[in-house]
């Protein structure tokens, strides 16, 4: 009788699991495949396809260092990339083998880092698909490596490509705020991945121009240009910042020193990122000494 | 020949890692002990000892509920809890060992997020120590999954249990700066662990107050207190909020309503935090759709 009552409870059990199909949203965190997190790896070992974000992963966990393949090796199972246009006009189809099939999604940092998927997780609710986070590190709170206090920045900016014809400086304003209230801020720097040619938007056929990444030097270049153009003085070529590149891998830089100094400095790989200090507090200072450039 | 040369090369390597002892920070993420990363585990498995920060983990990993020892069996060998007193006191003992051996200190969260380690980290590195951080999901970053974008957050602020005769507010001027500015704020709740008692104060032996979590009824309780006390509005009881418990755990749980909705929910356990919702945007609008309260 025990035994009966048992094998009823284990098929729903199985009734439940089976009907409880999941998207699993999984943050790798900044550095390698050794980032994830044990309930990640499992989660991606429960799903039958393996979506992976690639429009900043292809440089964290670059194809041109074996990277997707470790990945790979490490899931035994392989991934399926998708880039900008599959998650933006290929969602459905995701979200569709979401309904039969456990689904994993991966994103590097946290699913609601730099990047958001907050879009992604909308539209699966609406479906009526249940949604799992797995949260991971992200540039937002590993920044504090760099010894400022995460609770003394101000709002985070983007820092876009100036062109010759666009030069967006909106977040001079968020920058000078954050200044006056002696705030810290964040910088993350423009990448430009997948972007269709000129010529391949004219003729309607797709090509692509090669990725860029905005380095710590031509941020800082557009930074100071813009004081320059406005007369105005929010900052200048010797306000303190903190530059980083790569952080949270193995080989991350992380340089204080001043605009000045730190425009001379060769930060090399990206991903790069900045943060220009607000009003430092002693502790914060003495960390700083540790990464101060010795120009 | 080849076998000599590869032998004093391993020697080599050996020497090299004998020298180079290690002081490990790791995050250990906010839910479980599955949160840990790979790359967190495998630096634990190479530590002699293990220490955990116990000022936030009592409760996360708490002892009440086996965490500990979760977190022990999986690592296959003891934590020592290091409460605040150890870290403040007894930092130079935990740094001493790390000159001979590989030490391994557990944080909750990230190394840099809510509770900062830095004066550890500078105290090491002053001593010449080696330090190497794990990061991880902490509350700063992982807050968005309540579908408010991360780079739309104001100055973060603390909010302190108020006492009969001391009832510090300056926490009120930064969130009518980010609401000024539409921003939203995230207000990490106090915590309060290991208090001396006024008795043990006076009679010079040590005896601890019950730990204490403010709930996010007690917190808007306070916010809503402060305006009416200064005859201000930076918020209203009609203000947007969203109340976040457990936040990372299986059983989190996150409801988007106003301060006067959130006041009448019982959110549970503890860790609990509040964002006071600055401007919105339609993306944002309906993420919270799926948190809002129905009363």
């Amino acid at each position: 009788m025990l035994r009966l009552v048992s094998n009823a409870a284990e098929s729903e059990e199985k009734i439940k699991a089976w009907r409880t199909k999941m998207l699993y949203i999984i943050g790798l965190g900044l550095g390698d495949e050794q980032d994830i997190t044990l309930k990640g790896l499992e989660a991606v070992n429960k799903c039958h396809k393996v979506y992976m974000e690639a429009y900043t992963s292809l440089l964290s966990f670059g194809l041109s260092t074996n990277g997707i393949s470790n990945l790979e090796k490490l899931y035994g199972k392989p991934i399926i990339l998708a880039d900008r246009e599959m998650v933006e006009e290929k969602a459905h189809e995701i979200l569709a083998q979401a309904h039969h099939d456990h689904v994993a999604f991966l994103v590097v940092g946290d699913p609601f880092g730099a990047t958001t998927h907050t879009d992604l997780v909308v539209r699966a609710k609406k479906m009526g698909i249940d949604v799992k986070i797995v949260h991971n590190a992200s540039v937002m709170n590993a920044i504090g490596i760099c010894g400022l206090q995460l609770y003394r920045y101000g709002e985070t900016v983007s820092i876009p490509f100036f062109t010759e014809t666009w030069r967006p400086d909106s977040f001079y304003e968020k920058i000078q705020r954050n200044r006056l209230m002696g705030l810290h801020t964040l910088c993350l720097l423009d990448i430009r991945v997948k972007e269709p040619t000129l010529e391949s938007l004219c003729r309607g056929k797709k090509a692509y121009e090669p990725p860029r990444y905005m380095t710590i030097n031509t941020a800082i270049e557009q930074l100071l240009e813009i004081v320059q153009d406005r007369e105005e003085s929010a900052y200048t070529e010797d306000t303190e910042c903190v530059g980083l590149a790569r952080l949270g891998s193995e080989d991350q830089m992380i340089v204080a020193g001043t605009m000045k100094q730190l425009q001379l400095i060769d930060f090399g790989e990206p991903l790069h990122c900045l943060v220009i200090a607000g009003k430092t507090h002693p502790v914060e200072e003495e960390m700083l000494d540790f990464y101060r450039c010795r120009t």
